[in-house]
């Protein structure tokens, strides 16, 4: 990988140029942590933690420009930071007074470790222990008289630097990493069975290091290299080349991290946790991360370095036994623990070593963590009096918030099991499914449809895939801050791990939990709140919130996730301009959004009601109309229905406005398309079968989405606007203070809108005269063509609102259909052509720019123009909160994700003023 | 009909109102032929004959502003209205010594015709002698001692007001108008057959009166309205309310003629034709409008007033026969012609009437006329030194030029023939197809792509819809000024009329040609330009003017209309700014269109080189690969193939650049959808048939139009663009001067585009190493979604040309799909809100902006970027002006079209700085 390291041209440091590196240490800093941008999360951090005087070992960062050079350099460096590296060096080797490649006394070593902005799974994360080689190994063991430290050190040092930087990993057709195979070997020989690497003595590490140096020769072509310099260039050009390989693309692909941003690389002096049995490393959460609860909550080994916590080879102690084994260094911790969350004013993610009773602070964040604990940890800073209740709104990731509603195990089938066995609960939540047991198995079973759980011994980055694919995570090994705990929380998918119950035998596709066997595509459930596991499929129930609002279930009402819930969105009633309305199309739909929350409803579907039993018939008789007295006496048939499901619409709002989109889809949507069905309508309606198979076939299109659809329909058919019109108004005569806005679909002519709303009024009169009453409704379009979007000032002379249809408005811009996207989604979100999914995310360089035309355009006509939103769009956070900036009256969705984007739309109009700290 | 009635408020004028009405006669007018936006084209002309000394009857004109009012105003008239005309009026009685409604002397009579800004088929024509009742006629035939003279005017005016104003005309039910029932019935009781109208008594007229206003009575519940006053409003409103009838509608849909324009309407002092042997009326082109020969072309009837020249119910007599009839008033006639000529400066289109021996001119125009016709007068006009060649170039329709490239009979067959009769010759061209006897099964048959021959007696405006179906058309009577002979020059139909050996039985749909019987669908052939009919189909053979360009025939080149051509076509050379390209595939397309004078390729459609012979196997193959490996080596069976076709159209341009656009259309087209054809392809490749059926499943979408095409395929495969890259240069390689502009199709996002060209430059780089050779070549792309014209900005960083796909963009930005619009044009068309199909002429006010966006935004980022239109647009001679006007650098089109296209950019380049006269 020749291309990943650091080829320096050792010149003079350019004058003027950027300051490509900033240090720390002994209490002072170059950075602090609100340069997250410049120096990643972990750099940005560590600086942080040195100023507020917590126990940092001295390094630097390379800043994430350095990244951005790389990049647009050819991967080459800037001229001056070979000189700016040795001086960052020069300075932890004063702090610490060791020097780096000293042969003699004790070397400095050092940490190397990628920072981004975000952090971010999947990249280059960690090499420790660079700096040593044959020469400094031996003053390391004489300087700390300790020989099996020292090679256990160098042995470490050879098989990740090999791994990472030199790419000595297992072939396609190897089952196990060469390194692994070679320290299974030795301990073959040496002890005849598997003991743990505690145990291997100073001449095994020394014999292992030989054996992988070997390794790397033969594998590589070159020696592993033994200046430390070489190796440190190596090391951070690694991380840079690892911002770019395929597992950091996936992620930001999923995340929308966007990769000019960059990584950056920290260079820091070690801290030993693996000097023996008064040393160890940890990490930990000022707060449970997977429910919130205000518990210090992680976990320790001890003689081991950082990274064995992660990785899950060993199972770690909870870090409350710290109490009883270094009593001094879990005081300090505590220390710690409250020092961070009252400066950082959040729940921390932390690392930490401990070196003969000494604490090292490694690293801080602001946890991540699930929903739940999101909600939790919100309200309890805020009651607490850390954060204001705006902070606390912020706090709560919105494409997170619909986790809360997820479904639970039902209590009564729940009541009737008994757990197989009891895990780490690491994701809260209830999920079923069949098993599968790699990655690529389950997206591939995900992707047939099926529900599945994924179960690994432990889950790597290589995983990440199949976790995407998968309703709940099953780990035998690993705690709660291992990667499968981890990912779980981030994704919200529902984890049980470190389950030791659990053994899985990978070749024959198969587990057992104490006495029960499973295969492949077997049935088990996760309880990811209790770590319980069952075999089969468990029945759901709604959730708490669910419960609560759609049920007026008491006991729900009375549970605190409810009440912190209820209060959330109390708070966003407050803070919100941009209103959410729902897409509903049935009474049930708009009581149910109401109950989370709507203002009204931003999209009827009128045509849905027309699938509704007897009703499609009348709807086909219509389509087969010869003439349009035969279509006016079929539409007859309909107006009764429509009319009285918009009175149960109209009474379920009691008042509050309903935007209803008149007849929209292609008509041979409605009729039927196979053999059978053709016939049985046929003789349903006493019509030859040829003349349905004709019709059928005369209205079939070559690209339905851009044919006889929407308002064509009618322009071409009138007699259809009239019938439903007429339904919208009889109704609304029926119903007190109904607020019917008629909604003209797929206008791209402001003479289209014109002929529609010209019927529309005379039907409005006609049903007014009738009933002696006065109707008060509006008539708008919904733009959805960009065509509708560049004439918006014409159009905004006759339509009195706009709704924005950006499913359509997506695919005519991009010239993308939704349904056909897959066939190269995949490729353009990896090429980072498409940051997200653009019918999930709205485009707003594309898609945005004709709808702030037509915003423009339309307000210049009419300056109180009402704006919506109804497409898929309005219930994506990051789209809500496009929709606030821009100025949108209100944004319209589906009932389940109003919530959702009423935390949005509160959140975007909280960043107008307030900062997040 | 009440709303189409003059309900005039008897106010005095208001204020400061706009002028309604123009008064002319006796040698001066408040008008003249500059102001026809305001006063129709007939309206100004006769202002401008009254104003040069010409014999015109006085009159007024009601402005095309009355009629803008009357539509915006609901069908109400200004308040000034009815004082402004009884002072035209009054100003007519003054120059003619007459009064209108004179009950005791020589009464007023006034004509009132319909005359918009363009002559328009379809619309009220004319109503004469208006101002005749039962006291009135008497005092017109004391007063000019002329019984049947006064009551034939009656008889005719009732008649011509009971059809068109009081819409007394045939029912459903009906096979006859009833008037002409009346009519055919006092006939048969008092002679017993058919005799001429001109034979009826003074009596027989009366008589019919009588019985006309019983008629009148019986279907319209009203007395025939006997106040001049009223009759003038009736007529006035007739006009105005015809603007908007069906057949007007259909008309100006067809011609794009915008509603908005509006009719003036003109009532002017009858002169009468009808008074005897002495008068009669007529009308004539100043030179013939079917061949363009100068020569007085028209005909005459005596004793008629002018409707029955035009009705084609009296067969006319050829002008030049006035000559002996009455020299004094041809001589006069001719001198008019001349004047009208050299006022005009171009061929004119005249009515007249002789009352008693004296000529009054009724009207005068630009003479409609074949392509053929204007060539050859523009032409004769310039060689005369009347117009000077740019005015030349711009008399010629670009829009009709393609008529000139209309095949013609094969002469080697048809001097093997006989023809069964010869008609006048009022269409030139040769048209073979099969015989209908009414417009709508004409119709019909057209769109089940039979070739059609429509055949009447006479057309009448109802048969517009058929005429605009038919190849050709053939009458038996009527002249070369009746209503076929004018539509059919004008819309360059073939047409042979007056064919007096043709009988006709509707009844049983056949007619009669001396011997020879012929039913419907039996086959015709029309030689439109000597006016021969042939039975059966006649072969067709080249134009002179394709088999001098293309096949280089002597006899052709020394044809006065090739020469013609020739000249004009050099005309357009010297006047052009905007480069007409081609569109072409093929080596002999690419000759073709440099024949006509393309100055290189706009559009080589790469794909379509992949069916032809066995290389569509080699694609299907690559379609069907399962890796990259194989798809390469399906690939590399192509290379060959397509870099040979590259050889020959880069041979074939010499030096002229092509643009050629990588692979664009669904994988899904290239494979076989019937099962026999999947089953062949499975044994040719030694696959299973269900992989076949599996990937042809897999690649089927709703909506492939915005599916997985263009450079989605591309970015997805690689691979196919390395292929095309290098055939493109390897053939670049083996030709001098190859100029390739390769474009990436579909491009939404700047960096789809930098993805694909980075692929072909290296592609570029390799061949370039290979060969030892420097190529010459430009990458741009398409720009055919929304998204590209909005991010044209981002995209030119990238691309170093732009070239418009309008058909694409058409469908994105209208969100119509090309295949699909059928089911809805017309209704769309009818109600004008799509004023001519889309992707025929380019929408400027969508897809414009769309254009206009890409244009400022890509020239922001590079200025000098070279821009170009593919879509069919290039060929359509208002979207080929507007691309003129917006600056771009070429089109593109069909190479048949390129001579069209041609003219059209000579046209907008010449209307930048020439006003037409």
């Amino acid at each position: 990988m020749p291309n990943s390291h650091l080829h320096l041209v050792r010149n003079a440091p350019t004058t003027g140029a950027p300051k490509y590196l900033y240090t720390w240490g002994s209490g002072r800093a170059e950075g602090n942590g609100a340069m997250k941008n410049l120096l990643g999360g972990k750099g940005a951090n560590l600086a942080e933690m040195t100023r507020i005087g917590l126990p940092v070992p001295p390094g630097f960062t390379l800043t994430t420009e350095v990244c951005s050079y790389y990049y647009n350099h050819a991967r080459t460096y800037p001229a001056s930071l070979q000189a700016d590296i040795e001086a960052g060096i020069r300075n932890m080797e004063q702090i610490m007074g060791y020097r780096f490649g000293d042969a003699e006394n004790f070397p400095l070593l050092v940490a190397v470790r990628s920072g981004a902005r975000e952090s971010m799974p999947g990249m280059m994360d960690t090499i420790l222990n660079l700096g040593l080689n044959d020469q400094t190994v031996l003053a390391l063991a004489r300087a700390t008289q300790n020989d099996r430290f020292a090679w256990d050190c160098y042995r470490r040092f050879i098989q990740m630097y090999g791994d990472v930087v030199l790419g000595v990993q297992k072939g396609p057709h190897e089952d196990h990493e060469p390194f692994e195979v070679a320290i299974a070997a030795l301990k073959h020989e040496r002890y005849r069975c598997e003991i743990d690497d505690a145990l291997l003595t100073a001449a095994d590490q020394q014999e292992l290091v030989h054996r992988f140096q070997a390794i790397v020769l033969a594998r590589t072509g070159h020696a592993f290299p033994s200046d430390p310099w070489v190796q440190l260039r190596g090391a951070a050009g690694a991380v840079f080349g690892s911002w770019m390989n395929d597992r950091a693309v996936v992620y930001r692909a999923k995340y929308h991290i966007p990769s000019e941003w960059g990584t950056a690389v920290n260079v820091q002096a070690m801290a030993y946790g693996n000097t023996g049995e008064t040393s160890g490393s940890g990490v930990a959460f000022t707060r449970n991360p997977a429910n919130g609860t205000n518990e210090f909550y992680g976990e320790f080994l001890l003689n081991a370095q950082g990274e064995d916590v992660v990785a899950g080879v060993r199972t770690p102690l909870p870090v409350a036994d710290l109490a009883h084994k270094m009593p001094a260094c879990y005081a300090e911790l505590l220390r710690v623990r409250t020092v961070l969350e009252t400066h950082f004013r959040d729940m921390q993610d932390i690392e930490f070593t401990i070196q003969e009773g000494k604490l090292f602070m490694l690293q801080t964040r602001n946890g991540k963590r699930t929903a739940m604990a999101a909600l939790k940890i919100a309200l309890d800073l805020h009651r607490s009096g850390v954060i204001d209740w705006r902070t606390a709104v912020l706090r709560n990731p919105a494409d997170q918030l619909d986790q809360l509603l997820a479904p639970i195990f039902d209590p009564h089938q729940l009541s009737t099991l008994t757990p197989l066995a009891t895990g780490l609960p690491a994701g809260p939540g209830a999920a079923s499914g069949r098993i599968y047991f790699n990655a690529e198995r389950a997206v591939h079973a995900a992707a047939q449809g099926e529900k599945v759980i994924l179960v690994r011994l432990e889950t790597s980055p290589e995983d990440l895939r199949g976790m995407i694919a998968a309703e709940g995570i099953l780990t035998a090994r690993g705690g709660v801050s291992s990667h499968a705990a981890l990912v779980a929380r981030q994704m919200g998918k529902v984890c049980v791990c470190g389950l030791s119950a659990l053994h899985i035998d990978y070749d024959h596709k198969r587990l057992r939990i104490g006495q029960s066997d499973f295969r492949e595509g077997d049935a088990l459930s996760l309880d990811g709140t209790l770590g319980h596991v069952y075999a089969g499929l468990v029945k759901t129930a709604p959730s708490e919130i669910i419960a609560g609002l759609l049920h007026d279930d008491p006991i729900a009402r009375a549970t605190e996730k409810f009440k912190d819930y209820q209060q959330l969105m109390t708070w966003c009633a407050e803070a919100t301009r941009l209103l959410v309305r729902t897409n509903a199309d049935t009474p049930e739909q708009t009581r149910q959004a109401l109950a989370f929350g709507a203002s009204g409803i931003g999209l009827i579907r009128s045509e849905h009601m027309f699938f509704a039993g007897d009703r499609i018939d009348a709807m086909r008789e219509m389509i087969l109309a010869d003439s349009g007295h035969a279509r006016e006496a079929a539409l007859a048939k309909l107006l009764p229905f429509q009319r009285d499901d918009f009175i149960g619409i109209f009474t379920a709002l009691d008042g509050l406005p309903a935007t209803i989109r008149l007849l929209d889809p292609p008509l041979h949507e409605f009729l039927p398309h196979t053999h059978k069905q053709q016939l049985d309508l046929a003789r349903k309606l006493d019509l030859p079968l040829e003349k349905i198979v004709q019709r059928v076939q005369s209205l079939a299109e070559f690209n339905p989405m851009l044919g006889f659809r929407g308002c064509r329909l009618g322009i071409k058919y009138p007699e259809i606007t009239v019938m439903q019109a007429r339904a919208i108004f009889e109704a609304a005569a029926s119903v007190p203070n109904a607020q019917p806005e008629i909604m003209v679909p797929l206008v791209g002519f402001k003479k289209e809108l014109d002929r529609q709303v010209a019927l529309i009024h005379a039907t409005a009169r006609a049903v007014m005269a009738e009933r002696a009453v006065t109707l008060n409704y509006t008539v708008g379009t919904m733009i959805e063509v960009p065509r509708g979007a560049l004439t918006a000032d014409e159009i905004a002379h006759t339509a009195e609102f706009f709704s924005f249809g950006t499913n359509d408005l997506t695919q005519t811009c991009l010239g993308m259909s939704r349904d056909d996207i897959g066939g190269f989604l995949i490729p353009y979100q990896e090429a980072e052509i498409l940051k997200a999914n653009p019918f999930a995310t709205l485009d707003q360089s594309g898609v945005g720019q004709l709808i702030e035309i037509a915003i423009t355009k339309g307000r210049r006509t009419r300056p109180g123009l009402k704006l919506g939103l109804c497409g898929e769009h309005g219930g994506d956070p990051t789209s809500v909160r496009y929709c606030h900036q821009i100025g949108l009256t209100y944004v319209s969705c589906s009932p389940y994700r109003v919530p959702v984007a009423r935390l949005a739309a509160a959140q975007a109009a909280l960043s107008d003023t307030t900062v997040a700290t």
